[in-house]
């Protein structure tokens, strides 16, 4: 690829504060030498290759297991192979769940096995497994209502009715079946629970993901059921006849372990500048390879800022970071938090919802910064990206240090497809499109290349808003 | 339903051979008539419930079996309450092979677990696994002339490359990887064999399915990766170190049980008329709920003839047969064929590719019959059929007595996605579309309306023209 230096790029419309950035580029120069890089990224192949390495040679990365571990030792080797400096690991120490054996299975009154997997911390049934009847109920909200003697000694079955939606909004609503679920119904003396999976598929792979119980709740067994088994649950009951079910878990707590972050940067000409932090999580969940869970938002991010790298030293440091341990708690980011908060953190940006193309562009900065936003709006939008707002929130990655007070941007990705794989083993590589990849590389890279070169102070924004 | 006789109904361009029947109702009379039975199919609910009720209150019902033995009870019971007359149960005795416990994952260089399942007959790998080094072929032809030095003691992985086709006739030719690779890899000393799923889906659910072990080569173990599963191995074979993998498989063969048909007439107005045979498979595979395969065919093919029941006796008997054990070797049509090779069969005809819509109308019947498949395809015509070709090949279920010269229809389905689901956990209810499904039930109902009145000789035809 043709480099050049994008130094020059974002200083027209500079500030007063700008200082010694040359003025003479006018605005339309600038945006064509974004625009350039931008449509250069569209051929971009260093994405895929990522994605396709990471998930291949790795395939999943449990958080605090030896599979974490190679993939950090993965992503040092290709961090430096691609010409990043300062590559290391920054550890820290974590709880480690892992799953174990998993059974289900409907003894009367129509005997046949379930697909089922269970959920984060879920507590082991006893090692022949556990029988008891399902009680039902539709939502969190009527097994919060229900009379604990109704509960007691069952296995609590929790549906929801979670549908498809382009901002992903509907994964807050149906989550809580999955993140409260299990607390509740250990706090009425649940002997299990069974939850439909937080999905949209209509497939045999049931989504795993994390709960913690609280309030002193005693752990159960937890397992979400494929869609299709929780309809088929939905279909037994429905005949009215009391249905029992047998569950065999076996996962277990093996203590404190090691996980860690992996950092990178481009170094910055002005150290006084401050650092933008982009990023994804390395760690997936066990079932799947995590490749759109978050092999690519770790891909994309790192081939966007090569592709700003190799366009010529920016202003600013960018620094690439690969969280470990999200899935399970988002340790890396409050790891990443602690290690980090004293240093000048001029803007923090995640990619953590696959790789669709991202649709909309949102951002929360400084009033004083919103034409620099602008700036970046007008060369998204030939890739069919729309302004958003100034109310963006941050990832589980970011958000520990960035609710300090960090301005925050938001490519959002399309997620109508999201969660027909999320945390299932169908979270694989052929799951992730190459040219939608690519636009997300060429979204980031107009992003940075803008950010990475104009002094324009982005913040401080209004601490805690980031969720 | 307002039903009215339709023995008049088909009665136009009789043969002389036509005996008693009335001549007085026109061509276009007759032909609203089938008309208007065919269009109240068009919001039939008995094919859905039947489906939903077997793979609802059954489930798997794998040949052999309890469970099969509980959907033959169940068959039973459903086809009496619909009305059918001779409702009975036809047994026989075969060979039972059975599931166990089934794992795989790549040893080195990459470690990491696989989703596969054993094909049918396949043997069992010893209680703990065993550990081999991967030998990879292409295609069956490779398989076959490969030095047996390159193989012995090794796992073989065997792929294709199989693409949807809505005649399904890309089965055929991929298909042999399964019903002749693991002979193959026997015979040269192989210690086990792993194909790519014969499907077309991009999920990690395997494709199981039969395959014998022929010409006297030990059962060796047989499974079939997930195609996510087998292109991840391709990826990791492509790296061109050695690849060692571990399986562990321990289904069994459990000797002879017993399976059945379960059989149903609509008894006709002339005994000498002869008999109509229409059905679809009972068994199933055991991944699944086998509601595609084939649930739906014996749920289309069983309201189309309740549908002609209850519009009037009809001049030929209607038999409905459920076949059992087909998957495993098409034990039931063989019984079939043997119990009832004394009988007048006019014609037999057979629903097992799924319940996506009829697209094309194929005979195989003696010329001088023509005019009444072209009656009953100008009739099929406004439901989007084409009338295909008089070369029409039968299903396992029929052929073994369709082979001796009996006439046979196929009122084939689109065949786009159905192996995306054949054979695998995800051959679920949630996959039956009620409106194609509706559709189905017109056309059988259609073409019964016809055949089942019309006393013209549709036969013979050549020997062994079915397969």
């Amino acid at each position: 690829m043709k480099t050049f230096p994008i130094a020059l790029l974002c200083a027209a419309a500079l500030p007063a504060t700008a200082g010694a950035q040359p003025r003479s580029l006018d605005p339309v120069a600038a945006l064509r030498q974004v625009a350039a890089l931008r449509d250069a990224a569209l051929t971009d192949d260093v994405a895929y290759a990522i994605t396709e390495g990471l998930t291949t040679e790795v395939g999943q990365r449990l958080a605090g297991t030896d599979a974490e571990a190679r993939a950090r030792d993965w992503g040092v080797a290709r961090l430096k192979a691609l010409g990043f400096r300062n590559v290391h690991i920054e550890t820290y120490d974590m709880p480690v769940w892992v799953r174990g054996e998993e059974r289900g299975e409907i003894l009367s009154p129509f005997p046949q096995k379930l697909s089922l997997t269970a959920l984060g911390n879920s507590g082991a049934t006893p090692p022949a497994g556990l029988d008891a009847e399902i009680v039902a109920f539709p939502s969190i909200e009527a097994l919060r209502a229900a009379d604990p003697a109704a509960v007691r000694g069952r296995i609590v079955y929790l549906t929801h009715a979670m549908l498809p939606t382009q901002d992903g909004s509907s994964y807050g609503a149906s989550g809580i079946v999955r993140r409260q679920g299990p607390t509740v119904a250990s706090q009425k003396g649940a002997a299990a629970i069974v939850i439909r999976s937080i999905g949209t598929d209509h497939h045999r792979t049931p989504h795993t993901g994390v709960q913690m119980f609280a309030d002193g709740a005693a752990p159960i067994p937890a397992a979400a059921l494929s869609i299709p088994d929780a309809e088929q649950l939905d279909r037994i009951l429905k005949r009215g006849r009391p249905v029992r079910m047998r569950l065999l878990l076996t996962p277990r707590q093996t203590g404190m372990r090691q996980s860690g972050n992996v950092v990178a940067e481009v170094p910055g000409r002005d150290p006084k500048a401050g650092i933008v932090v982009v990023g994804g999580h390395l760690d997936s969940w066990d079932l799947g390879t995590g490749a759109i869970d978050d092999a690519t938002g770790i891909a994309i991010t790192t081939a966007a800022a090569k592709r700003v790298m190799d366009a010529g030293r920016p202003l600013r440091t960018i620094r690439v970071v690969w969280f470990g341990a999200e899935e399970v708690g988002a340790f890396g980011g409050i790891a990443y938090a602690k290690a980090h908060a004293g240093e000048k953190h001029v803007l923090m940006a995640e990619s953590d919802f696959g790789a669709d193309r991202v649709w909309k562009f949102d951002t929360k900065v400084a009033p004083g910064a919103l034409p620099v936003m602008d700036r970046i709006a007008t060369a998204l939008a030939p890739l069919g990206i729309a302004r958003g707002d100034n109310l963006a929130s941050g990832g589980s990655d970011i958000t520990p240090l960035a609710a300090t007070g960090i301005p925050i941007v938001s490519l959002r990705q399309d997620g109508t497809r999201y969660f027909d794989l999320h945390h299932t083993p169908d979270d694989t590589l052929d799951k992730v499109d190459p040219i939608q990849l690519r636009q997300n590389v060429a979204a980031w890279t107009t992003m940075l290349a803008v950010v990475a070169n104009d002094p324009t102070e982005l913040g401080p924004v209004e601490k805690g808003g980031a969720e």
